[in-house]
């Protein structure tokens, strides 16, 4: 069975979403629009909602990164649904381990087991100057404090057998033998526990990577249960998903890893119609601003593009000088979609390097059972362009179509995370 | 009007209330415990429930200490209430002001005005070693580091000014220009803002304190909007409660704060039979392990102490050696109490140096207003002795004695904390 994940992002991932007429952007303080979401994807028999997370608050005049804080609206979200997981991301590089445990841990007993943690080392100086750093640490320094982080994290979970809890009322709370301290000494963190949470109902909430440096794929295939990928295609796609399922098997791991690429998807009763969609909402962004970005992927000055014409020519990637990474992805979109610059723009400010499915039901299912069967994808995290509608135009038509191929369930079989994505309790 | 907290403690303040055949202790890790207590504190229409939180676990064998993370359970509790606040403990000595300040802003969101902070600093070894911390800090290295960190979140919380959010679909989503970098660089912390999460519907969080040395009056003084007091008696909450409204005065601040001692009550409709509530906690005290405590008070072997015979004559305090806080809590309910052993323990068992009222709904309230009438409480931090029992005890039989002498609310008035505490918004 195909894993969904509903990646939640403000009013979706669309940057100019908010713009649009029918837009949430009023209820972004609301928790109940964050309630309603979760209860939308959980009508949709969804695996879990995923929140991404930041340290810093962006450009505030073009839209929404962040509100309300994952940990704290999860709790919440988690008390209007009863199925559904949720999974938070938490950075290693800001938080002490205790506090992270203890959170999450605190989270799984409040959600009957439906936490999921997906672990980031964090990126930006901006994020790094607000939490005590001048700069953020290097990128290798980040990874070692990662895999020492998740490690001490693991510990404290642990740090309370499953049985400790005694409650005998004419003797002890919990056996005193059974919640042992973990004593943890690295190079970063000195943790001494247990922790002041008893064990997680899941013994462990489900530990989630998205790693896709040389650093990354190493630390996902050490102790990542699950993953998260960026691939713009199939042939990308599967090049990931047999290196992480390599990686695991000779990181001596005899476990499935659900990999779950990101997936932007416009659905309508017609191709047109999704196709009309899309444009609504590239139609949105604000043309000066948009092409000044891009003017700094391409490195050149965009402002007379003609938003309606075909893409001008651009230099190859071996003789840009910029960022290449960025770059890359303009030239796939334009090699792969010739698109107008108006469509570039528009893809560019909807999931970007992530896979973009546009068109009915069934040709968007065909696409995810394409990429399904061929190892390309165990699942996917769901972008939707625009919420709430992305997310309920994705429960209502294409759930339905994988259904009706067997690809997805028609019921939760069980209660946990781990139950929905197959995994054992540690 | 009087305000009253619930003050939220496991099954109760008494150490030995897990133990009763009808405590909850089963049900510690059920947030549905705790959204229930909310609920019977809010038909009390009280003013807020307090949680307070340490950092380590504590005697598992001898009951719970902590089990749900307070800011996680907060979350789930304000979305089953409407009116009641929420006062979460959070310590200056183990965040950083970006995550406090951050996940405070998030639950003023999700709760609608509801959220105010107890800022402590830890006490104790064990919880800084589970903090990277060999040992605790200095005294006034964590009140040094307490008024830095009180001074970072409050700048944080008005890096977006009211108005910040204009949410103009054709235009800015927030006005640059309403939001700023706090570019906050002291002693102990670097935070260059401005936060991800728009001003807090209170504009701040209320600040509470509960300083009892002199470096917490100082930071009570200076910042507090609310205070959290430990008064054995009357003369002791009138000597706090005058040296604290004159400290406010003396740092400029023309505002009422209000004091709350902490209150431990035994309610019934006799006095005999408030008395045989407290009796039947005191009995399911494990005798050796108590006295063992006892021992460890006032410096001798307590064991052989009959525990229904008077308690036997101590030194003075001043020729006592050892920590002379606890010893003086003694010394000072054996003075005015004349207890049993048993009843001593009992007292030590439940609140310890606060102030315990036994008796009928007409004497209590007589004794509250006594307090409230002559300087020595604004308000009270009721700790009940036993959950849900205890306030379920209070709501329903002193909150009517008090609204019928005026002293209570009957209805609220506004929706906010702030508004129930007649505190402004800043």
């Amino acid at each position: 069975m195909m894993h969904l994940n509903l990646f939640l992002f403000g009013c979706g991932h669309h940057r100019a979403a908010w713009r649009h007429p029918n837009s949430a952007v009023e209820q972004l303080g609301d928790i109940r629009y964050y309630e309603r979401l979760a209860q939308t994807a959980e009508r949709g028999k969804l695996d879990a909602v995923f929140f991404a997370d930041g340290q810093s608050t962006g450009n505030v005049a073009d839209g929404s990164y962040w509100f309300l804080e994952p940990l704290t609206a999860m709790a919440a979200m988690s008390r209007a649904t009863d199925r559904i997981g949720f999974i938070s991301t938490v950075s290693s590089t800001f938080f002490t381990p205790f506090h992270a445990a203890r959170m999450m841990a605190s989270l799984d007993h409040i959600s009957n087991g439906r936490m999921g943690w997906n672990v980031v080392t964090s990126m930006f100086d901006v994020e790094a100057r607000n939490h005590g750093y001048e700069t953020m640490p290097a990128h290798a320094e980040r990874y070692r404090r990662a895999e020492e982080f998740v490690n001490a994290v693991l510990k404290l979970w642990d740090s309370w057998q499953q049985d400790a809890l005694v409650m005998d009322r004419a003797g002890h709370y919990a056996d005193p033998d059974k919640v042992n301290p973990i004593n943890h000494l690295g190079e970063f963190f000195l943790v001494d526990g247990p922790l002041n949470v008893p064990r997680p109902p899941q013994g462990h909430p489900v530990l989630f990577q998205a790693g896709a440096s040389e650093q990354g794929r190493t630390l996902a295939a050490q102790c990542a249960e699950a993953i998260y990928a960026v691939a713009y295609d199939l042939p990308a796609a599967q090049d990931y998903y047999r290196d992480i399922k390599r990686r695991v098997k000779d990181a001596g791991r005899n476990v499935n890893v659900p990999i779950m690429p990101g997936l932007v998807t416009y659905v309508a009763s017609t191709e047109a119609e999704a196709k009309a969609k899309q444009r609504e909402l590239d139609e949105l962004l604000p043309a000066d601003a948009s092409l000044r970005q891009l003017g700094t992927y391409v490195g050149q000055d965009c402002s007379g593009w003609e938003l309606d014409a075909p893409v001008p020519a651009l230099p190859s990637l071996e003789v840009f000088t910029g960022p290449k990474g960025r770059y890359a992805t303009v030239l796939r979109i334009i090699e792969t979609e010739q698109p107008t610059v108006r469509q570039l723009l528009g893809r560019l400010a909807a999931g970007g390097g992530h896979c973009t499915m546009v068109g009915t039901p069934e040709s968007i299912a065909d696409r995810m059972e394409q990429w399904f069967r061929n190892e390309g994808a165990d699942g996917f995290n769901l972008m939707p362009p625009s919420l709430p509608a992305g997310i309920e135009d994705f429960v209502d038509q294409v759930v339905p179509e994988l259904q009706r191929r067997g690809l997805f369930r028609t019921e939760y079989e069980g209660s946990t995370l781990r139950e929905h994505l197959g995994l054992a309790n540690p």
